[in-house]
């Protein structure tokens, strides 16, 4: 069975398919700029669950993980628009007020306006497509197939956060609930920050040569730079932030590796960038994690002295 | 209980949304020309039955509705965006294939351009959000808030044939299929065209003062025009263009009527010009049924040598 990846790829061959499969798709907007677009869809009960979260922080995230690919392309988010499809129950309760109230105290803060979308019925389950528009300099948007061979792999943040505080509201355990690291990791998962000024400073200072969303996971995020610009990479996992709170949550060394390389939807910023320029990089907001090989399409992670070949286990809807 | 027309009605003078409510939104492009964006959510059980139709026509039904929204403003469209939401069932099946082979199809007698967009799993039904952007000349969008008192109301086509196609539809008779009037009622259902070619030339010769395509239904979608504009209609129902099959299906005058009317899904596009233009007007593709009045938001509708204030029943998802 073909997996979405797989899918795509086809697809874009089939159909010969040049603007598809980056953060955004790229427009020629005017003389100075490109638009960039993004479309993510969130569907209950695969990308949410209405019992582990609320209405405000259901718009939040629906419009964060957009933002999150506008940031991915050092664009500026300007516009949006919203899909959704509503359950008769949700229509005939405050539900659309908060996820709206939500929605629009995350569009004020980045300056960005509704400008359209569509209100359908939904059978049973809540359907949100989240459309973002932006701008960015022409010719200048942070493709992911930038990347060249000896080059430094660096991230933004943190990860496995998201990850980790999925972990915590699947297994439900009450008492944990008011645990301080609790919140921190589930806040990580149901109000997740998109690193959009991250974006825009790698993006104006020219240091990222190539950058991806890390939504899927970091080695599987990876796997699509790398593929895409036609090299490999090695990956040193001692060098991987952790967020400190999965250890307090009492994970075991293991389990922070795995939510950290494979977990998604940390939507921090995976990005590429020339060794000549690492003075420039700030290292209170970046880590470097590895560099880019030759190797094109061969992720390696070096653990405990030993060098292992990555097969990536993020995270895959079929 | 609120209906969603009137919901966002109450979201945009929350939130004070200026660029909401028309076919497509218009955003500011170049020197030169504007942007028009339009998404349409279709999600199965609710917009589609699949047991009704093919993959094939899903795929053309889903763009069609959008370039449709296009066509309603006059513009040109140019690349398109699809997010998709599919059950495991249809994933591991051809459906995806026979979908995008429809879509691509009609794509490209357009010449559309799929830029992007998102595939997710669902839970059980197929969801669709169809993104179409393209372009007009700067400030010349036809809007639904054009129209002024004293101005002739026409029509592209005839009406209630798309209705009329899912009424057969849903009694399942399977003695009628084989009828010419079954397949060309349902296949308005479920193949519809979009206006694009009248679209344009209502907007190069500048004949329509305001647009909107007929989607939810006659008397619904003037009703919208009518209040975006600041106008009331009068309608004279013996000049609404009926679909003929319609006829031969058996229908009474009075759900011809009623289909016509408040039938929706026809994608023919209503709008408003100048009467001292009427030499302008193409009889044998436009036909008028009824002018604007200064009785703002009031429809008024001449049947039997009667006139009566209308309440529009057309298509509403709550």
């Amino acid at each position: 069975m073909v997996n979405e990846f797989q899918f795509l790829s086809s697809l874009k061959a089939e159909y010969a398919l040049e603007m598809v499969g980056d953060d955004c798709a790229v427009l020629p907007k005017d003389e100075t700029s490109d638009l960039l677009i993004t479309a993510d869809l969130l569907i209950e009960d695969i990308d949410f669950r209405i019992e582990w979260t609320s209405p405000n922080l259901i718009g939040h995230k629906a419009l964060a993980v957009s933002l999150s690919d506008m940031a991915a392309m050092g664009g500026v988010p300007k516009w949006a628009m919203l899909s959704i499809g509503v359950p008769e129950g949700l229509w005939n309760s405050s539900f659309l007020d908060l996820f709206y109230a939500g929605w629009f105290q995350l569009a004020n803060e980045f300056g960005v306006e509704l400008i359209g979308g569509d209100i359908s019925r939904s059978p049973d389950k809540l359907v949100i497509d989240s459309i973002v528009g932006g701008e960015v300099a022409r010719r200048t948007a942070i493709l992911r197939s930038g990347a060249k061979a000896g080059e430094l792999i660096a991230v933004t943040g943190a990860l496995g956060g998201a990850a980790a505080g999925l972990r915590l509201l699947e297994r439900q355990d009450v008492g944990e609930r008011s645990k301080e690291w609790h919140q921190s990791l589930t806040t990580k998962q149901l109000e997740p920050q998109p690193q959009i000024a991250a974006g825009k400073l790698l993006h104006n200072t020219g240091l990222a040569t190539s950058m991806i969303d890390v939504s899927d996971g970091l080695l599987s995020d990876l796997e699509h730079l790398c593929r895409q610009s036609g090299v490999g990479a090695l990956i040193d996992a001692k060098h991987v932030p952790f967020v400190p709170d999965m250890g307090r949550a009492g994970m075991t060394s293991d389990q922070k590796f795995d939510l950290a390389l494979n977990g998604g939807e940390d939507f921090e910023l995976l990005f590429t960038f020339d060794p000549d320029r690492i003075s420039d990089l700030d290292r209170s907001f970046f880590t470097v994690i590895g560099e880019t090989t030759s190797n094109t399409g061969i992720i390696e992670l070096i653990r405990d002295g030993t060098t292992h070949l990555v097969e990536p286990k993020g995270f895959r809807h079929f």
